[in-house]
């Protein structure tokens, strides 16, 4: 079995932010040299998402006014967790909907998709250096 | 290190449906000869979802209409996704809740199941041929 | 290919609760072997979540309270499974939105975390003794 390790950084200068990398994954799968096997793309941080869906415009629209109607940023005061000093607790809320993680097959040395899958980094707390995980074991 | 890949098909003849695919999935998995390992069921579609809970119809009925009070169909024009001719925005939405894929643990040769689990394609834009990837890596 | 299994127990005094389970799934890792490769932690019953995110009790609250919001326990009667005799089904719906598993890289024996990553088990209909899935893949 092999193993395959990459952290990918992104900088966001708004709070909210859907960013395609699925490009990135490709580069970082032909590192690797693996065939067959997975790939686990998630966000290290927990205010992020990883997720797949379809690079479309006004779906991340959508995407952002409806996280928003189901877990309004403001007022800051209506979230216990913002009591820390923080004003994130809607970030928090709004990575559960959208998820931390994808696992994806490896097929062929290719990522195994159907005919609209892209992978996204999803922000909802920008505006400093964050991080992905790339990880791929197979052979 | 083995590896196994399927596609399953489905042609939902409604807009949304839920079906049990457990029985397919453990065909999948005699087939493969792969006793420990993981599998990952995804579908390969971003308006349909692979997920895994209770087969039981008055559940189903509850994530219909629970789904449809989170992100409703209509109007249609509410969607900035819609005006690209589209009517499914809301079915990219219904998926991010119920989510693209599940990874099952294999032990001794079976899905690694508590009581109750099973594993099910949640369709939400249907009355076409989509897909359900299958691949299971291990020994 | 090495793999690992060990089922994790919990019975909560209450209908729900957040328990950090990450320093034992440390101890599964230790115990393992393992040192590149996946883990998968699930839970085994549907109406419960293991899910990453902070070990803060005030975001804790927040998960519980916006729940609560996007799936109210009551009026029981609104939900069609509970007329199978449950008084669950709002339990199978926050499930959803938390998810079921994650899965998390092992690099170098060690869990692959972001600075504040904690696997949590999420529960939803408590009361009674429920079970998490350890399961290690890798070498």
């Amino acid at each position: 079995m092999k193993s395959y390790r990459k952290e990918l950084f992104f900088q966001v200068p708004t709070r909210r932010a859907f960013i395609n990398i699925t490009s990135q994954i490709e580069t970082c799968l032909k590192e690797s040299g693996i065939i067959e096997g997975f790939v686990l793309v998630n966000a290290m941080h927990i205010t992020a998402s990883v997720f797949i869906n379809d690079d479309e415009p006004g779906l991340h629209s959508d995407y952002d006014n409806w996280l928003e109607h189901l877990a309004p940023h403001e007022p800051t005061n209506r979230y216990q967790h913002n009591l820390t000093g923080e004003d994130n607790a809607d970030a928090h809320l709004k990575r559960q909907v959208m998820g931390r993680e994808v696992v994806v097959a490896i097929t062929e040395g290719h990522l195994d998709f159907g005919p609209w899958e892209q992978i996204f980094y999803g922000e909802f707390d920008g505006r400093r250096r964050k991080r992905v995980l790339v990880k791929i074991i197979g052979e």
